[in-house]
């Protein structure tokens, strides 16, 4: 499928807070840098970014519902916090309602939050575009920054490990696919 | 199999150097306070700890050749640190030298240092002795052993959680069973 980044944020328009439509924005324009400095597909780096928090506010109640029945979903994700389902849910449902279908642009979507084992490059891309871009303020995301300029598996690498501190340094827990994209990358 | 603690260290201190015999005495000792102290098997706690580090200076051959034919040990282990190999390789090993075969004190020879998703109140114990032990100084130690005083579960998770903001500070990977055990218990 093909679509163009005006389409694709008119729909992820309605779904969101503005703020966090401005977030969106901001992601979708890293994104299409970070495909062109690492030569990825950029539309489909527009396309995954643009439509990566599609699911952030939709009802607990319906993602649980979606993390229940559909098997292609881990039920772990219903023993970690909330804040992780509106990618691997959000995913699905725009393959349903929206008909996005290409497979690198679902998977990116799915893990921009936890970020998993074997990331794509275009998996890499969102996630760390999510991460660093401008309107993000906190310690570490400038060195993330400057990563990101040359190394984009150091770039991942360092965001992953500032999580795990962050998330353990507050009690939290850590799900394990974040682990296993950081074993993975360091 | 009931054996004395003598026993025990009579196998085990030709297998050690000096001081790690000496870490293996203490280590004993501090398993026995705590299995008071919590109300778990004593005798078990003094097994599991003295035989504890029994392969701590087997060749690493040797233990990759056990990690690769005995389908009881995950073959990830390979992929990680030779460092975590002496726990479960360990175990095995004393079940066939020494004809050690409790399934508890199995567990807890095998999970000392990296922890398990589900530990046993002895897997614990045996954990926490091998970090608190008198000789142990390292940042964050005294506050581990103040909690052990108290709470065995608090205890652990915080040697946990130090044990992964330690490994990724160094940029080094963590064993997938440490963040198991670290989420299970935070």
């Amino acid at each position: 499928m093909k679509m163009s980044r005006e389409k694709a944020l008119e729909y992820v328009r309605p779904a969101l807070k503005t703020s966090r439509y401005e977030h969106t924005v901001r992601v979708t324009d890293q994104a299409v840098e970070l495909a062109e400095r690492f030569q990825a597909d950029v539309n489909k780096a527009e396309l995954a970014a643009a439509f990566h928090d599609y699911a952030k506010y939709k009802p607990l109640e319906l993602m649980e519902r979606w993390i229940e029945s559909d098997r292609r979903l881990p039920k772990d994700l219903l023993d970690y916090h909330h804040e992780l389902w509106h990618g691997p849910v959000g995913a699905l449902m725009l393959e349903q309602e929206v008909g996005l279908t290409d497979a690198e642009v679902i998977s990116a979507i799915s893990c921009h939050t936890t970020g998993k084992k074997h990331m794509s490059m275009l998996d890499k891309i969102v996630f760390l575009a999510d991460y660093i871009e401008p309107g993000r303020e906190f310690p570490g995301v400038d060195q993330v920054r400057e990563k990101a300029v040359e190394n984009l598996d150091e770039a991942c690498a360092l965001a992953l490990k500032n999580t795990i501190i962050f998330l353990i340094g507050k009690e939290r827990t850590v799900y394990p696919d974040t682990f296993h994209a950081y074993n993975d990358l360091i």
